[in-house]
């Protein structure tokens, strides 16, 4: 018996989506295709020079659990917002989604963390984020039945950047074990690899993470390699099981020796990428939770990630579940 | 001379947008493509009983602003916010596309006006609008350069909700005509115009407002009729110029015993209908203080509307000049 399928823990963000061309990154010096963090000078900066937006409740791992609610999924999620009216949003939202969200939020400053999205032409997010409430997020956040009570948890290698969640994931993942549950993470974006790559190889290695979702870029930097056969076999012997998107041409999952190929989702104009890896993984987790077979959790990973990029924002419009449903794949 | 095209006022409103089947409408006693003047506890009860949302800057006169800036006009706002994180971004949107505006925002409570925007399949939308700190607008907030200094002022019916508003109307259309200037509103809402059908009426009749927007409801609300041909043969008589919208049936201008016909821009799917009116008055106005015949204002504002109503939300993504260039109406 479980009490949740997936058991989302990550930075909770709302994101801020605008419009610009190429030359605008470039000016600003935004890594394209990133998540760049700043601090409160730089978001007052480059909100002054963004155009008109539209907010979203976003955060990876709080979008990777909307979307598993949103298949039909038994999803929870823990993540620190303030007091205020973008943390009343970010609450409303993954909890009219269904997710279980509880989470204390903080009374005072900083404000709720914000994400500031510039989407190219080409429909390539880079993100500029000022983590806010996010940096309080520690060890006493984690419900104790929640992370025993969870088939998979699955956390963002992005917690490494405040400075107390990691405690709070390596406490959930023990929960977690010690009832016979497994655990996930993303590795999220090819910087934050390079920034905790040490750590995130431990955790791996270690056996405190099962199942690790990356994309190639990700993988790569990883292993420090260029090569994408090198880094899936460096990948398959340090995890149980590996998902690894590569954007048009689908992704590929191994489990020891078996690989499994996924075809992407054809899509005939991407609008906005943001989110694309977190609702792959949604789709994946819901259909892995769910017992079905390797393949066709990366096929429900797919069809999630393929809706969410051809829309503005994060969490897909539609009802997941009727999609797969539509799809054939339930 | 002139310092702006067109100076908008109205009420300053983040709108907080999600999708919801027929059926939730009437469980909730929500009136079906009206807006809904909802207080306090109200709000709160809709919003807990709300999907998951997207916010983004809306109110009436502000979306028409936030459109003549995008045709490249010349635009300014008056309107309230308060001093809270959607009144940062209601500033932020308005004045991120190009539109001058600074009026005061209030220190303190009621917060940040918001309308929770309901979509119906068909596209409909439904409105429950909380007026916060619009209530606090008035006279005082009436800057005389820019009211004397503006083409054309457009203010909403909505104006009438708040209680000191119309006070800043009466003074800001003052310096309007004293400098020669022209006076133009919309009537909002057919149940907007039964709340305030004498002072509407009188607002034209005694020359205050000098061009009158309005759908075909409104307007038959305005004089009580089912009839569009006696309504429209009504409004005529009352004003200056009128411009009648009819959704898929286009609009009618008519100016003394002149009528043009204006034909709607083919739409393939209605997505949502927020914005309709506001941006076809964003149109015509651009195209009117720019000089252009009525026939070409019309034709500006259809493009408008048919462009914001295959989005979600109340203002276009699109730079309306680029599309009205493309479209040959420049």
């Amino acid at each position: 018996m479980s009490d949740y399928d997936v058991l989302a823990i990550g930075n909770a963000i709302v994101d801020i989506i605008a419009q610009c061309d190429e030359a605008f990154l470039v000016e600003n010096r935004i890594i394209k295709g990133a998540m760049n963090l700043i601090d409160t000078e730089r978001a007052e900066l480059l909100y002054a020079r963004m155009g008109p937006a539209i907010e979203a409740s976003g955060g990876s791992a709080g979008n990777t659990a909307a979307g598993v609610a949103s298949f039909g999924g038994r999803a929870a999620f823990f993540g620190k917002v303030s007091k205020d009216e973008l943390g009343a949003i970010y609450a409303h939202d993954i909890r009219a989604q269904g997710v279980a969200f509880d989470t204390d939020p903080l009374d005072g400053p900083p404000p709720t963390a914000r994400s500031m999205i510039f989407v190219t032409p080409d429909g390539e997010r880079s993100m500029n984020t000022y983590l806010g409430a996010c940096v309080e997020l520690g060890p006493e956040d984690v419900e104790a039945t929640k992370a025993r009570g969870a088939r998979v948890i699955y956390f963002e290698g992005y917690l490494w950047d405040p400075p107390r969640a990691k405690e709070a994931i390596r406490l959930a993942a023990g929960h977690a074990h010690a009832a016979g549950r497994e655990v996930s993470m993303t590795l999220s974006d090819p910087f934050c690899v390079d920034r905790y790559r040490d750590e995130f190889l431990d955790l791996m290695r270690s056996g405190t993470v099962d199942i690790v979702f990356a994309n190639d870029h990700e993988m790569k930097s990883l292993y420090q390699t260029a090569s994408f056969e090198m880094a899936l076999e460096a990948l398959r012997r340090d995890c149980r099981i590996a998902a690894v998107t590569r954007s048009e041409k689908g992704s590929v999952v191994v489990r020891g020796d078996e690989t499994f190929i996924i075809e992407a989702t054809p899509v005939a104009t991407i609008v906005d990428t943001t989110g694309a890896g977190d609702l792959y993984a949604a789709g994946f987790l819901f259909g892995y939770t769910a017992g079905y077979d390797l393949q066709r959790c990366g096929d429900l990973g797919s069809l999630a990630a393929g809706l969410v990029i051809q829309q503005i924002g994060p969490r897909p419009r539609q009802n997941l579940r009727d999609e797969a449903a539509k799809a054939g794949l339930l």
